[in-house]
């Protein structure tokens, strides 16, 4: 097999035994970017002759973690301070922090590899970017973590970091066929990574593989990934249509339900799980917090470069100012509640299975997709995975997606694994 | 009376009725700034001639807030465009951000006169700043924010903006005789705020009236200030002695019991109040979640410029990454217990009287003194404020806190502006 071909856990078992190094991994990523990236358009920046300097160092290097050599993309609204930082806006154009994120750090604390940075969407909102679905060029890779999606779905590079405060991580995973998990809330220090809204930004990781994700995420949130589950282990899942379900079509639907069916076959308890009354407030006014929140973050933007800022971002931030005040502390307020009541009813699950997106990628490049099945998560601030599991009606990547407890990403992910198998 | 010796609400209302300048007011801060800094060390930079052309265009501009033309002082912690923002930490000699921090954004739309930094310690941690004592300056001004509490104190500036992760708003405020507020978590955006402890950086405000500090909240928070407590009204207070009593010297604690006494004589209802059992935790292990935290926050300075960082904090960010993750998750989800038992017992008391240190400004430049009294706040989420109120036994200030229940920082700056009046 190509090295780019491998998940990140085969690639570094590779480098840990000499099979495979750094060095011949990133070349190969590198490979693939050059013959794949003027189609899928997925790197924001990529300086080649320091990542392989880079990886030549980590081959020389004593391992310092499970993934020592493995090569991560970083979504471009996270700061590096060895490669430009532009958050997709004309505003910050040649913009280079002085430091890199905490983020960034612990990877490379952990012996990982930058390869580069990925295309992000405007402040990783939803004006869309230049990048498209590698499984159909026509069809959007989803946002705002655009590049980090296609990357990893193409091959271009094993694992790469992402951001979410409605459906950024999630949702472009589930059109480009990629594995992601958005952790809990709190799981990933967010220092250097460019605010929008505080309650709600989570950073989150993309890979081809279940396992890839735990061991990231072990890296990044000092949580030892969990063991894995015994053959004798079943779960008990709570089918979580959402108060969105019609708003989906009929493949992801379908899908989901088919899905259901094969956990139960594998002996999983399938349930119906409805949320919390109240709950559906968390799908439709999530754009309160995120709208009041998001325009106070950029608001320097706003005052002193408004002309700078895209046509589909303004009208948001507009929007986002009109909130009052009263308005966002209620809807602080109605969320604080909802999670409590949701984190009572899920101590009868072991964890939800519901949508990843209403439908496959459109066939689109003028939007981004709908963060409807997303949002409500983020603001629960629990962890959710997002597995590829089926096809929809134009032959693209669908995903499901599994819901943890908060702060249970690990056992979430173990969970995760199990769901891969059964589903497989 | 001198422009610089009236406090932001008599400044505001003489520049609206023409009677005094921006400008002005601007020269008076800096001549006095000229004449006692060398003394006080409270600035970290200032641009004199670009702060009074600043002035100058306000002058010109239609009243854009009911604090317009009111200049502040900005702890170097906030990023500031225009201004150098070194977080007191040679890593940062010389740095420039591109943007302001949101709530720099804000006071700017307000019309405020941003008038310069502020002296923070490095990274608003606790190696001492050079900032003294306005009252005496062989004493500490505390910190983290020592610079903005000395300057408001010595009549430097009316209003200054400063942080509090520990005990950074409250304790220097106290220790300099001034006011001072840190609002409940999430009340002011922290984007561009050099991030420490993402639960529980939190940006305050100091004054030398309470007034004030309901005015300057109103423009950072959104939420209207509350209307003035009509003469019938008496307040329900729970005097909190929490369980670090013994910890405070004796003037302290008698000022306290006094204070009680005069809140009394003046019609208000008070008991004791007893924190819900398993608060003191948050009094001894806040630095659970503060050393975990700032750890990584700090992580591309510790492992990048491990020899720029100070012998004070070196060892704190040791041990903040010898927490586990493990006690780390277990102590935020004491505090969340914590939060909620606090919020129902909270019901029966329109605020807490408690200290807002162990004792006045210790005679020391070598510490910025002690957080005890006001961490566990902090970890609450729970509106603070602090009033001058008494002397020390070397006749230097005391501060008495007044705590409210969360997201009630209007009502609770209502109540501190007839406490003051009580207590006069």
């Amino acid at each position: 097999m190509k090295p780019d071909q491998l998940s990140a856990a085969q690639a570094a078992r590779r480098i840990e035994t000499r099979e495979l190094s750094a060095e011949a991994l990133a070349a190969a990523c590198l490979e693939r970017i050059a013959e794949r990236d003027e189609v899928v358009r997925a790197w924001a920046f990529i300086h080649a002759k320091q990542a392989l300097a880079e990886a030549r160092e980590l081959d020389r290097m004593p391992r310092r973690s499970r993934l020592h050599g493995v090569p991560f993309g970083i979504k471009d609204i996270i700061d590096t301070a060895e490669l430009p930082t532009e958050y997709n806006s004309p505003i910050y154009r040649g913009h280079r922090p002085r430091a890199d994120a905490a983020c960034v750090t612990l990877l490379k604390e952990a012996g990982c590899l930058i390869l580069g940075k990925t295309v992000t969407t405007e402040f990783a909102n939803n004006h869309p970017s230049p990048t498209r679905n590698p499984h159909n060029e026509k069809h959007t890779p989803g946002g705002s973590s655009s590049g980090s999606a296609a990357a990893v779905a193409d091959f271009m590079v094993p694992l790469a970091l992402g951001t979410q405060t409605g459906g950024s991580v999630i949702r472009p995973a589930a059109y480009c066929g990629a594995f992601a998990v958005k952790p809990s809330f709190g799981s990933i220090n967010r220092a250097g990574t460019k605010m929008l809204a505080e309650s709600l930004d989570t950073i989150g990781i993309f890979s081809r593989d279940a396992l890839d994700l735990a061991l990231a995420l072990e890296v990044l949130s000092g949580r030892p990934a969990a063991e894995p589950i015994g053959p004798s282990e079943k779960p008990r899942v709570g089918l979580c249509r959402t108060p969105c379900w019609e708003r989906a079509d009929e493949a992801s639907r379908a899908n989901l339900e088919a899905a259901a069916r094969r956990l139960a076959q594998a002996g999983a308890q399938v349930r119906d799980f409805e949320l919390p009354a109240g709950s559906e407030a968390l799908f439709e006014r999530h754009k309160v917090i995120m709208g009041y929140e998001t325009a106070r973050s950029l608001a320097w933007e706003y005052a002193n470069h408004r002309g700078e800022i895209s046509k589909t971002l303004l009208p948001r931030l507009e929007e986002g100012w009109q909130v009052t005040r009263a308005e966002y502390d209620a809807m602080r307020e109605h969320s604080r509640l909802c999670r409590r009541a949701l984190a009572e009813s899920m101590r009868a699950v072991d964890f939800l299975l519901t949508l990843s997106a209403p439908s496959e990628a459109p066939a689109s490049l003028a939007s981004t997709g709908d963060p409807l099945f997303n949002r409500a998560w983020t603001l629960f601030g629990v962890p959710c995975v997002t597995l590829p599991h089926g096809k929809g009606a134009h032959g693209l990547p669908l995903g499901v997606q599994l819901v943890g407890a908060f702060d249970a990403d690990s056992a979430l992910l173990a969970w995760a694994h199990w769901a891969c198998a059964a589903l497989a």
